[in-house]
């Protein structure tokens, strides 16, 4: 049974839309006070690319929402309200559309963001979500990737590889990787970390796509060289039990799907960033060379450097 | 020839990218100053649903910015600047995506828009586009759909129709109706209309689904009724002299895709809006019915109330 747009709108959204510029989503724009810098970030996901058409539709509504976090977080902002654009395939039953509004709901409930508006049409072909979400600087700067010194360290909030090796679990049909597959589906956008970013970082971005890709677009905007020291990088308890004789860690540096931060400080922040939880993976060098060393500082070459969309043909 | 996102993002979108909250789409996120309010909207189209797929790249791109613009002048907001989500399809060539760049860069030029962020990927699906586009208020208030009070008169900026048969000419392979054609492919915002709509309108919305499903939106989210006469809406000479045997006035009202403003006035407005051009086509109402009526006051019903998505099977 196929539902009408308006109605959808008007009985799964708007009741998840209680900010007062939302105007119950019953209008086609919205209206957002702001008092100095606002933070805004965009993206999309499709399904196919970056979640599979068997994800549950309440992780795929929550994925959505949470990428975006993970920019804002990078930033050094509070997540505030998000725009939801929501493109519908024919062939997807209109029921499920329920359980993605309530996945939606409970995130937009747990990192207090208001939906503020959005778009909802129908497509012959992949689900896509599109989600723009706004955030106030929690500091002074808002880091961007092009801050980064030469001397400065390189930072990652947390470990890298559990989402790559979900999506091999999955692949797999390994399903007691619970906890691997779970990263997959559902990032964990490191909003805890925003204030120790706006407070510490030089530049700073989330890792998407890779964590090699990632340092070397972050060194490059910056106009330095980077060297991340392989060994450094953190692997979590599951990632590590479940890699043997499937993946080295020099996969899982190329893997995407992340979502911690990466970002670069002043030695002077050691400290600070070691106590709390940080991890150094190496520093910005002069140059433009982004290198990827093993414990005896030898040059490793990843097979794959990390995920790049080709676009038509 | 597939080309990379980076690269795409660099040589064809990055120099469109002026403003310097924009960061040369060398970062994940915008940074937008703001004092006040900013008025918010998002609308995506999607090739086979908005748009057709043999229609040329570069007005299609228009097409997905000016949809966005329409909502901006319909809040009486004049736009300042746009993010956009490319979704390109794996099978569409690569090489049209630097006509597509050029006609957003024209129309970014014309409506004065700083394009400051987005997001590029890839789809199996149609060529998507989203674009949230952000604008200033023009008056003291941004009026919403819900605004409206019986007694006020219902107004409309320009003539309805020629986009639903600029389709049908489309459909029928009537290349010669040029002009008609055009206002499919390319709807002209107004975005003149803004300042006016600012200062004499109480509730206000463009009309994007057909004049008469979108009157009903806006009477029923005022809690009020509404009354337009057919004779009074205007048609422009191009569509009256191609309707004859095709179309009938009360086709026209229910097809979509006119970008038109409708929005509602005191009386006391009349001469002020008269003198500005503008088409005086009925009023509104206490109760909650949305009427249609000929010269005799006789009520009409139009086949299609206008354009419904509906939502998966």
């Amino acid at each position: 049974m196929p539902a009408d747009e308006f109605e959808i709108i008007r009985t799964l959204f708007a009741p998840l839309a209680t900010h007062a510029g939302a105007r119950g989503l019953d209008d086609d724009a919205a209206v957002l006070e702001s008092v100095g810098r606002l933070v805004i970030t965009t993206d999309a996901i499709v399904e196919g690319v970056h979640f599979l058409p068997d994800d549950p539709i309440d992780t795929i509504a929550k994925k959505a929402l949470r990428v975006n976090l993970s920019d804002l977080a990078a930033k050094g902002a509070k997540p505030t309200a998000a725009l939801l654009t929501l493109i519908w395939p024919h062939h997807r039953p209109a029921a499920q559309i329920a359980d993605f509004a309530r996945g939606l709901g409970e995130d937009l409930r747990r990192y207090d963001v208001a939906l503020i508006g959005g778009d909802t049409t129908a497509t012959p072909g992949p689900l896509t979500i599109s989600i723009t979400a706004f955030g106030e600087p929690m500091g002074g700067r808002t880091p961007s990737r092009a801050d980064a010194r030469p001397g400065e360290d390189v930072w990652l909030t947390g470990p890298i590889g559990d989402a790559y090796l979900g999506l091999m679990a999955l692949r797999e049909g390994a399903h007691e990787q619970a906890e691997l597959i779970a990263r997959y589906r559902l990032p964990n956008p490191r909003v805890d970390c925003a204030g120790l970013v706006a407070e510490c970082a030089r530049a700073a971005m989330d890792v998407s796509d890779g964590l090699v890709i990632d340092a070397g677009k972050l060194a490059r905007a910056s106009n330095a060289g980077t060297r991340l020291e392989l060994e450094r990088v953190p692997i979590s308890p599951a990632a590590r039990s479940w890699m043997e004789g499937r993946a080295a860690a020099i996969d899982l540096v190329s893997g995407g799907d992340d979502y911690e931060i990466l970002f670069t400080a002043s030695p002077n922040e050691r400290a600070k960033l070691e106590s709390a939880g940080m991890y150094r993976i190496g520093n910005i060098a002069e140059g433009s060379e982004a290198v990827l060393v093993d414990a005896n500082g030898r040059r490793l070459e990843p097979a794959h450097s990390g995920h790049v969309h080709k676009l038509g043909n």
